[in-house]
């Protein structure tokens, strides 16, 4: 089976204009098959409260109504995935821009009303990896916005590791998959206010250890552990890193970040 | 060669939400091979006034400056082409939302500064036929927004018109293709204050002598251009028509519209 990485490009690196175009100009040399995830950043953000809209949380979670999924539209399916291929194509990367709708390769449902109803909210179902594979072919570079649909005509908000995750999961029957989680720490961190006490090595079950005792932060939960149930769906490996070490791992095959080991 | 059919959908019909989902219904019955080209209405003026930008002219020509890129990049590439994408979706036409830049299908230049620096509005060099046939015979329906890139990194603004036009031409090489503009009149008026006053048929010599004589409106003219060149370059067919009567010209076969002849 052929290589594929998958990268996930986290909200703090797409804010910073120099740190995206580096990251972008690295990204390119990347060898073999390659498709990015972005999220939005805190852009989404912006824009919401220049147009006086409030960002409406129910229980501390965010809800996605229907200004909301119009700013999140706009911002991660328009304004960053466009600025990205755009970008990537000045790199001469053959870039393509893609929510989930686009030739329905992420097919996802609202998340069901349990308490709290999410609004324009969806979890993944399914994804085309034969389609990707023959977007890959074509020796495209598939660029996915953190946007998904439900078939019947509604765009839906999804996490970006979540589409990460779904698309290397699903695309491990097809290629050697690669995951990478780009993020602005330098890895699992034991102590998230020192940038040194980065975990070389997570294991699943010392994971689950970290996670009792309280050790991991709280954001990285979601994460962590949606990243351990791709490797146990057949990806290969999976790395959290900081951003500006992509090139550093994947070109010069040095050590750094957080490998997970299931 | 294959048929296929390019539909270029106009502003007016995208502002108003019921009309724009009959369209696309009536769009996704039409067989064979097509491709959408959408503009943007009056939603990129309406985000540019609420977000306190100035729509800025000069000699009364549209300028596309910083923030006015980036407002059609977020209406025209995100929000509108992805709503439209998960329209069709719903209605089961498997539509991909693109932008000149995605994939590198459409490379254009920023016009040259002669007098107007219209800012980032694009000129198009090149169509990538070839990559758009391949999309096709996956089986997917090419929805464009009219926007563009240099291969620089930048994106520009470029006519939907011209953009159908342009596919139009670039595609006649593979498919025989029909070009069909849809817009809020029943086709090319003699008077505009008119709406039965349709030409049926319109050769390139009488268009010369409306021309002459001012009986066309302006807004008329450089659609009309473009439209004309196609079918010197190769294109079938080209209709102008009401939004509303694609499925009755396609379908049904009825006459409606204008018909242009070479």
């Amino acid at each position: 089976m052929k290589e594929l990485t998958i990268v996930k490009i986290g909200g703090i690196v797409i804010d910073q204009e120099e740190n995206l175009k580096q990251f972008l100009s690295d990204f390119c040399e990347l060898k073999g098959h390659k498709i990015l995830v972005h999220g939005g950043g805190k852009l989404a953000d912006q824009l919401s409260q220049k147009l006086g809209y409030k960002v409406k949380l129910i229980d501390g979670r965010r809800i996605t109504d229907e200004s909301a999924i119009k700013v999140v539209t706009m911002v991660y399916g328009g304004l960053i995935n466009k600025q990205i291929v755009a970008a990537l194509q000045g790199f001469k990367c053959n870039a393509m821009g893609l929510t989930g709708a686009d030739a329905n390769l992420i097919l996802s449902h609202k998340r069901p009303d349990r308490g709290i109803d999410y609004g324009y909210v969806g979890d993944i179902d399914h994804v085309d990896a034969v389609g990707i594979q023959a977007l890959l072919e074509q020796g495209i570079t598939p660029v996915f916005a953190a946007l998904t649909h439900d078939g019947q005509g509604n765009l839906l908000n999804t996490n970006a590791d979540t589409i990460a995750a779904s698309l290397a999961t699903a695309a491990s029957h097809l290629f050697n998959v690669r995951l990478i989680y780009c993020f602005e720490k330098k890895g699992v961190l034991t102590n998230i206010s020192d940038d040194d006490s980065i975990i070389n090595c997570l294991s699943y079950e010392h994971y689950q250890e970290l996670r009792k005792s309280g050790t991991i932060a709280q954001g990285m939960l979601p994460k962590l552990d949606n990243a351990f149930e791709t490797i146990g769906h057949g990806v290969k490996e999976v790395i959290i890193c900081y951003a500006g070490d992509l090139k550093k791992i994947t070109l010069d095959k040095e050590s750094l970040g957080t490998k997970l080991e299931f």
